[in-house]
């Protein structure tokens, strides 16, 4: 374990986290873990604190991972979710935002179609922000949870091959992926259509490959992106039937890979689209695991940025 | 009191319960309802456990009725409502219920369209599943605040003249309250039109009547179903005002039942349709009953499927 | 302080209160801020006691206010939201009351587009109910609050100039403040078009005046009302434009006030209708102390109708 590396009162993002800050977010979600397998599974961490899960676009998993992240944690909890056509103008995002700090919020978990809002808001509030997913830009607490379940699972992340699956271009759970696991030594290779996998994105330091085998062949971890239907009718998505047959992970092209390689999803799955229904649900699938990480990381975040002082902390109830 | 009698996981229907562990359900909701009549209404028993309200058809009573005994045992609480029309694949809905249970989720209390859904789910899930009422299946909750209400009031069930008046071939809370009160040794009548009440639940140990008078004569307990207002489209139910002709309780028919018979409904109430207004706030109604022992029977179902041995045990806090 | 002057079940309205009341609320309100500014925003006071937050009229941020003070108070909490349509006879509203009560509930918060609701409520529940907006006619804990805000900033409300610009005659907010800052012997000027502020509110022992630099020239508090854009179908309301040049309050028009004027508004805030977007962020503006207070105010209320003693019983928890 390193030493503690945490002096943020927000998590905007993971571009601008260092490595060490990293691992202590993992090494804080290990001791969080725990807590979850217990009967008893809560500890005073937040008691009396008050957050407020701000939810400018739909969301189910995310925000129920969150809320009961908070409950874990005996915060006081308020749910405001709101139609982003309702809270367009930036001053009305800012005027419903500090009406919710002025009941004494302390943190706001925020999600938001808008990249940056979360951004934006960490200027105007004295709260601190969270981000739960802004527009295409970065969803930090997913990489953080792919990044926690791939170390437990594979003991380390240096030096592994990443392959990442799927609508890159339009992904924020991809891009803070690639910055989490190439700041911990990863090697991330990013495959899918060339509209949708453009070549600019080998500026972030990751391989770009635009057949599915070759992506794959050499993988530790394929984490496959969710397909979205709705995205069908833009003219730069070939049709699920086209995407599934090209990089659809199947039978035969998973016999392929390492035989210790391990199939990551951020949820939810589309069985049949970018993954066989059967090895969704097999050993080499890690997506429920995922689930109960994500929990994990998200009471060590909250954890974290009210000032705690890491897992040696962490006691019961 | 008799021994205590429980040793299930689920609670998925009232056909499969001894009437021992009806008995248990009963005798350990006794004790919950005096925690309901103290100031301070809580105790500690589901403390750092957590609840899932899995409710795929809407509800209100119900849902509300199982968070406020969650509320009162100390749980952590998720609600999840959802369309059953986007939960409609066995698949689907499995993966919805494995992605709950890998937040840790210890219970899922289901209400979904298709009978047999919260069975399903308990093959699959670690957790334990209650069902909240399941297509036209059960309801066994109901049947149990319904049980209890009756021998709170009677001081028996056994050898007491149930009659239940209604849509029987569709109502869940019909099928749950014939299991339950015929193993606790009631006999009894169900009344309603012909196309609604047909002859072959003869099978399940009761006595069916088309005529209401004959209905109610006898009867101690006159319990009254909800008339759906959506099923006057369908063609084998007569016009809302033919059914109140027919099946209404009124003051004519009240004044020919026996002097201590009482009257239950499941409610909502359809003031005017299956019972007069007067009548559902006499005295001989037990409907506001029913809503307060509904309450104290979910806290001794959660308590009693998570392991809880029983009203001797219960403290308060 | 005064000595505690308090011993109503129920708060729903002003105009039945005595000025004792008033400040004992306010009193109350005093310390229950202090809480709001701790770690540790939580009192035990409604440890085990049930609150029903009744919303039949959408609402966001009063039943957040209140959720998150029933909160801090240890409460158990349901909240119920219902379509007026679905509520509109009298009777159903009687038996959803009546039904949440079954559940044991200690309190009903309850927003009701009728007037009138919460009183017809407080007669046929044995809860305790508080009216958090009944249609037209009041809503009192937000006069609380403006009167609390007021009296933090000017030391006194006795013998303040208090204006109060816009749709009066709809307004639940005008009515409430006026009989609130009355009764503690504010002198409260009304202004608006001459249809929305009819000289019949001098009867309230207000005065009425139609010009708007002569009702704030003089004014210590300038209270502006949100106006409803949805207004501006209706004949009586002049538009939009025509409104923010004859009532709006923009730079020019506050030079002309007293150096030591404070703006109030109820919110949500029109930017550049009522109000100009720069003077609603400048430090002459109280309208997110007003936000922070309400829920001061709310936990005031709520302990003191549960029977709490005062402020000086309060305790850390």
């Amino acid at each position: 374990m390193t030493d503690m590396a945490w002096n943020r009162k927000h998590l905007l993002d993971i571009e601008s986290l260092t490595a060490d800050e990293i691992v202590t977010v993992l090494d804080t979600a290990r001791a969080f873990k725990a807590v979850g397998e217990r009967a008893i599974k809560k500890v005073p961490a937040l008691r009396g604190r008050t957050v407020v899960n701000l939810f400018v676009e739909p969301s189910t998993r995310t925000r129920i991972s969150f809320e009961l992240a908070e409950q874990r944690l005996s915060a006081d909890i308020i749910n405001f979710t709101a139609e982003a056509s309702s809270l367009k103008k930036g001053e009305t995002l800012k005027d419903t935002a500090r009406n919710l700090e002025a009941l004494n919020a302390d943190f706001i978990v925020m999600r938001h179609s808008a990249s940056g809002a979360p951004h934006f808001l960490a200027r105007v509030l004295n709260a601190s922000v969270i981000n739960a997913g802004d527009g295409a830009h970065e969803h930090p607490t997913q990489a953080l949870l792919d990044a926690f379940t791939i170390r437990e699972r594979k003991g380390k992340i240096a030096g592994l091959n990443v392959t990442i699956l799927g609508d890159i271009l339009y992904s924020r759970v991809a891009r803070s992926d690639i910055w989490a696991l190439t700041k911990l030594g990863a090697r991330v290779t990013l495959c899918g259509p060339s509209t949708l996998v453009p070549k600019t994105f080998e500026q972030m330091g990751c391989r770009v490959v635009h057949n599915m085998d070759e992506a794959i062949r050499d993988a530790d971890i394929i984490n496959l992106l969710r397909i979205q239907h709705e995205r069908q009718r833009k003219t730069m998505f070939p049709s699920i039937n086209e995407y599934t047959q090209l990089f659809g992970l199947n039978k035969a092209r998973l016999a392929k890979t390492k035989p210790d390689a391990l199939i990551m999803h951020p949820g939810p799955v589309n069985r049949g689209v970018e993954i066989d229904s059967e090895i969704a649900d097999s050993s080499r699938s890690l997506i429920l695991e995922q689930v109960t990480n994500g929990l994990a990381v998200r009471m060590a975040v909250l954890y974290l940025v009210n000032g705690g002082k890491g897992p040696q902390e962490l006691t019961g109830n």
